[in-house]
């Protein structure tokens, strides 16, 4: 039978798998996903690596051979369902007339949840918000001042999303968490002023914290 | 050292179990929670199992007995900072003085990630709610009608949900689907209209999805 698993791996360490993950891709044919996704299955048979690059293609390649009676996993971090693959499979198997009912989603921990969690917020009352892949970021401004925490993935760097933040008005002393690399060896959650980001990098994994 | 440790475990079933929730139970001196929780781990030491009637005074206990130098873990169905036990813990915390930096939350999948992903649904954009252990339920109003689907965790059943929907000119005829005991073997997912809901019976784990 068709079945196009697209699974949610958690945000990055072998830590944050379930069985349910591991197991759907133990008995897929094939699996497709990021090296660093790939990597920390133990039990994984046929495998496409992918990048940012040919990632259109080869998930377009992956409804194929779904479509041709292969069981297919997609690997995405976090959760398929929050800033994951999820829309673009079904934007593609729309196209290529396939099944929707065939696609299974298998959630993983969105490394929202992590950051939330390691600074013990209770994300149900929060502003949970993704920018990622997202050019306009002026969304944020509709909540940042209604007295909940929000935690967001940044569109392109947590740099870029302070300057926005600073340029319309918002308090540069403000207090903001930035957790990068969460669930990694070098995992670094630190907390600061959005003043002092500007002058500090970080790379493109991370997640904010705006108090 | 004193730890206390609330440990997400997914929606129920043990599929959804992380490596992370497993080790840290695996290494505690003591786990505490419904028994339905811990009986889905395989290696687990001393327990404390706990009903709705004794939740509160179980939970400072466990807070006592982390103070007193223990690891202890307390489980929480889903995500313990969604609609979890950690709100609840902090405030005992807070008032036994026993310090926040030594609570650690290990993330769970919620099942509302879970209803979500059944149903191929980007939370990202989408309401998400919990009205668990709340009278007022009326801020579902705010957002009922902006276009998104809304995903809730109701407050005491599903039927009550829609009857206050009705009594507040919601169309009955509006599609709801409802998600019943997620990751048991007795899981229901079911498409319907708010009209019908209330000719049906449902158990108290349903996670409601209004569109």
């Amino acid at each position: 039978m068709s079945k196009l698993f697209i699974v949610g791996i958690g945000p990055g360490s072998k830590d944050y798998l379930t069985e349910k993950a591991k197991n759907v891709v133990k008995n897929a044919d094939i699996t497709i996903g990021s090296w660093r996704a790939i990597n920390i299955f133990d039990d994984i048979g046929e495998v496409i690596g992918l990048d940012v690059k040919d990632l259109q293609e080869k998930l377009e390649n992956a409804v194929d051979l779904a479509k041709n009676g292969k069981k297919v996993c997609v690997l995405s971090t976090g959760d398929p369902g929050f800033s994951g693959v999820l829309k673009t499979i079904k934007k593609i198997a729309e196209n290529k007339n396939f099944d929707q009912n065939s696609i299974e989603v298998i959630p993983g921990i969105s490394s929202l949840q992590l950051a939330a969690a390691k600074n013990r917020i209770s994300w149900d009352e929060a502003n949970i918000m993704t920018f990622h892949g997202r050019e306009n970021i002026s969304d944020i401004l509709n909540v940042i001042d209604n007295g909940l925490p929000t935690i967001a993935l940044p569109s392109k760097s947590v740099k870029d999303m302070v300057k926005f933040l600073l340029d319309n008005g918002i308090d540069e002393n403000r207090k903001v968490t930035i957790c990068e690399k969460l669930s990694y060896p070098e995992e670094k959650v630190i907390t600061t002023s959005l003043k002092e980001v500007l002058d500090s990098n970080f790379s493109y994994m991370c997640v904010m914290i705006i108090y």
